[in-house]
C-alpha cells in the first residue's frame, strides 16, 4: 500500500484553507486527567512524602518499603557506576554530546550580562543578572525514554549556574534506564529521584519533608506531566508545554531526495501527531521525494508510526520559488526549519520564526537533536512566533538596580510627583516630593 | 483610630509560620469568572467583529451604530491632540518619562545580540534574535487608567523593533484618558481600539475580520482580563499574571522615618491587596516609623484603602541585624526592594532574588513606577525567584541556526546514530548516517 501523504500546490485557489487545515492542532485539555491532576497536587501539597509514596506505590508498583522516599533517592555512586558501565562507543557519545552542548550554551551564557550605567547627577541604573537557586527536571520513563532530554534540560541550567538540579525520573517496577542515570552523571545533575507523574510536579512545586521545593521546573512529560505543569504555573516557573514535533524543510531541489525522505520520516518516527511538511518549487523533484518515501519505509522500524503521521499532518507541496516558501515558512513558524538548498543563507535571512533553522544539506536535523550544542528543546505549534529554544536564559533572571543620587532625586522626583498625581496616586506623590529639598508641601 | 500593622521580631519562636502566613497569597480562579471567559472567547473566535461589537456595546455601553467596528478606531490625530491638549507640566513629564524609559531598554537591547562561531571543520553554530511581529498591549479602562502603564508596555516593544503595537482600552460610556491616549503618541503606538475585557483579549489573540491577530499579549487588567489571557496563552504569547503589588524595605534605621512610611503608603494605597513590609535591626527606630504611619494617614486621600491593606498584609518586623534582613529578602523575593541604608550596595550584593531593587534613601520606589527608566512591570508573589521585569526581550525571541560542514557530518553523524540507536530511533539515526560516507548500509 503506497504511502498516503497530502500533495498541496501554493496555486491552488483554496490553498490558503488547506495548509490552514493542515497545521490546525488545538492541544485539548482532558477533563478527567485535569481533575485527577488536582486531586494529586492537593495531596501532596497536603501530606507531601506520604502522599508521593502512595501515588509512586500505585503508578510505578515500587513499594516504598521501610526506607520510605529514601528508596527513591538513586546514589551518586549509581550515576557514576552507569556511566563505566556504558558500552564505549555510548559512552563516547554521550560525552561528544554534552562537551558540544556546554560549548553553545557557555557562549549563550556570555551573552546575558549585568550592564550599569552613570547618569550626569550620580544616578546609577542598571540590570544584574543573577541564576535561579534550585531546579527541577522531569525526565520520562517507561516506554519513550531519552538520555539526549536530560543533557538538553540540566546543561542549560548548570551552565547558568544553578547550584541545585534535581532529577526526577519515573521507574515504572523498578526498571532504570542506564543511559539516561549517564546522562545525569555527564550533565551535572545534583539530585536523582526515582518519582514521577502529577505527584513528582507537586513535589518539587510544593517541596516535601525529604524534597525542597524548586523555583522552576523544565523538561517533557505525559498528559498527567503536562496538565500537572500548567496547574503549578506561578508557584513555579515552568518551560513551554509542548505541542507535537514538526519539521519544515524548504529545498530547491538539489539535495538527494533520500535524504529528504529520511528527515521527513525522522519527524514523523516520534508519534502520529508529528508533522512533517516539505515545500519545494520543483514538481519533478517532489515526484522523486515520493518515491524515495515508498522505497525506504518497509525498510523503517518504526514504518506503521511514520505511515499514520505522514498520513495524517504530512505534506509535500509544490511552492511558485523559494521566495514564496520562505514566506509560508514564517506562516508556519515552524520548530524545525531545514533549508536544503544552494547558499542557503540567503532564504534564512528571509525567514523570521522557526525554533532552529538547519542550513545546507548535510545539516539534518537529527545532528542538531543530539550532539550539535543548540538545544533540541524548541517552540512548537506556531509559538516560535513568540518564544525561544529552551537555554541558558531560562534558568537566570534579572533585576533592576536604580541608584538615585540626591540630586537624581530633585529632578526625577518632580516628574514622578506630576505622573502620580495624574493617576490619582497622592502617596506615590509624596514619596517623591519628600526627597524634593523645599518642595511644595514639604512642611506638611 | 490608630493604624493596624503587624508586628513581627524575627527573634520570635514562631516566626517562620508568621511570615509565611503574612505572606500567603492564593490567587483563587473564580470559576464563575472563568467559564464567563471562556464564552466571551468562544464567541469572538466563531463570530468575530459581530461578537466584539456586541460586548462592546452591553459591557462599556458604546454603541457601534453604522460605523460598526470603525467606531473603535482612535485616529492618530486624535493621539496627537491629546498630547498637545495637555497641561504643559504633565505633557513635560510624559516626554522625560518616556525619554528615560527609552534609554535604559535601549541599553538592554544592546544585550541581546546575534552571535555565532566557526568550528574547525567549517561548521558554523549560531543564535539569531529577532522582534515580535505584532503585539498587542491591554491598558485598563474606568477607575484605574495609569498612562505609566502604556509608557512601560509600549516602549519595550518599539525598542525591540516590534512594526505593531495595538493598543486596547476600554473607554466606558465612551469616555477617553487624555493622558493615556497622549501616552500612546509618545510611546509609539500603532493602532489604538476602544474595546476591552475579555472580548478585547479574544480580539488579539485570535483576529477578526478588522483586527489582525497578533503574537503576544501585555499589560495588566481585571480578573476577566487575567482569565482571558491565561486561556489565550499559547496561541499568543502573554506576560506574566499579575499579583497584587508588593514593597519591602530594607532599614538600618539612618532615614528619615516619614520617607518610610510614605513609601509604605505609596505601596499600600494601589490596592488593599497590596503588601507593604519593613524589615529592620532597630526597634526605637521602628516604632519612629510607626509614629510616623499614625501622623501622616489622615492626610492621605486614599487612606482608606492604605488602612485596610497596612492592617491586612503590611508588617513591621525587626530582625536580628541587616543580614538577616537580606536572607528575609530572598525568601520573600519581593516585587520591589528599598535598601535604605549606608552603603547599600553591600547589602544589595546578598540579595538573590526581587524584581527591582532601590538603593539608598533618595531611591524610592515612586521614581522607578514613573520616570527612572527601568520598567515598572516586574514580577510579584515571590515569582521574582524565576522571572524578570518587563524588557526588550520579552518582545524578541531567537532561533538557533546550525550550519554543518559535509565534513562536520562526518563526524557528528556518527555520535548522533549511537545516541539515535540506543533512543530507538532508526530514522534519526539513518538521517544522520546517510549523511557519512561510506557508512554501513549506505548501500540500502
Amino acid at each position: 500500500m503506497p504511502l498516503q501523504i497530502a500533495k498541496l500546490d501554493s496555486a491552488q485557489p483554496d490553498f490558503k484553507r488547506r495548509l490552514s487545515a493542515l497545521l490546525a492542532f488545538e492541544a485539548t485539555t482532558d477533563e478527567s486527567i485535569d481533575s485527577a491532576v488536582a486531586a494529586i497536587l492537593h495531596d501532596v501539597k497536603a501530606r507531601g512524602d506520604a502522599a508521593v509514596l502512595e501515588y509512586t506505590n500505585r503508578f510505578d508498583r515500587i513499594p516504598g518499603g521501610a526506607a520510605g522516599m529514601a528508596a527513591f533517592d538513586v546514589p551518586q555512586s549509581e550515576l557514576d557506576a552507569a556511566l563505566a558501565g556504558l558500552p564505549a562507543a555510548q559512552r563516547g557519545a554521550l560525552e561528544t554530546a554534552a562537551a558540544r552542548v556546554r560549548v553553545f550554551h557557555q557562549r549563550q551564557k556570555e551573552e546575558l550580562r549585568d550592564f550599569s550605567f552613570t547618569e550626569a547627577d550620580g544616578t546609577v541604573l542598571g540590570q544584574r543578572v543573577t541564576p535561579l537557586d534550585r531546579v527541577g527536571i522531569y525526565v520520562p520513563g517507561g516506554k519513550a525514554t531519552y538520555p539526549s532530554s536530560v543533557l538538553m534540560n540540566a546543561i542549560p541550567a548548570q551552565v547558568a549556574g544553578v547550584k541545585e538540579i534535581i532529577m526526577v525520573v519515573p521507574t515504572p517496577d523498578g526498571v532504570k534506564n542506564q543511559m539516561v542515570l549517564a546522562a545525569a552523571a555527564i550533565a551535572g545533575v545534583t539530585r536523582v529521584i526515582t518519582i514521577g507523574g502529577a505527584q513528582a510536579v507537586g513535589a518539587l512545586a510544593y517541596g516535601t519533608e525529604t524534597i525542597a521545593a524548586v523555583d522552576k521546573i523544565v523538561g517533557p512529560g505525559n498528559a498527567y506531566v503536562a496538565a500537572a505543569k500548567r496547574r503549578v504555573f506561578g508557584t513555579v516557573g515552568i518551560d513551554m508545554i509542548a505541542g507535537p514535533s514538526e519539521i519544515l524543510i524548504l529545498c530547491d531541489g538539489s539535495t538527494d531526495p533520500d535524504w529528504v525522505a529520511m528527515d521527513l520520516f525522522s519527524q514523523a518516527e516520534h508519534d502520529e501527531l508529528a508533522q512533517s511538511i516539505l515545500l519545494c518549487p520543483d514538481a519533478a523533484y517532489i515526484a522523486r521525494v515520493e518515491e524515495s518515501l515508498n522505497r525506504l519505509l518497509p525498510g523503517m522500524t518504526r514504518r506503521d508510526i511514520i505511515r499514520v503521521s505522514l498520513g495524517g499532518r504530512g505534506a509535500l507541496v509544490k511552492v511558485r520559488d523559494m521566495l514564496e516558501a520562505c514566506e509560508i515558512a514564517n506562516t508556519i513558524a515552524p520548530e524545525h526549519l531545514e533549508i536544503s538548498a544552494e547558499n542557503p543563507r540567503r532564504w534564512a535571512d528571509l525567514v523570521r520564526h522557526a525554533g532552529a533553522i538547519f542550513l545546507g544539506r548535510f545539516s539534518s536535523e537529527s545532528l542538531g537533536d543530539y550532539c550539535c550544542g543548540p538545544n533540541h528543546v524548541l517552540p512548537t505549534s506556531r509559538t516560535a512566533r513568540f518564544s525561544s529554544p529552551l537555554g541558558v536564559y531560562d534558568f537566570q533572571k534579572r533585576s533592576s538596580m536604580l541608584h538615585v543620587s540626591e540630586a537624581g532625586a530633585q529632578t526625577l522626583g518632580k516628574v514622578a510627583a506630576v505622573l502620580a498625581y495624574g493617576e490619582g496616586l497622592q502617596a506615590h506623590a509624596r514619596s517623591a516630593e519628600l526627597r524634593v529639598k523645599g518642595a511644595a508641601g514639604n512642611a506638611q
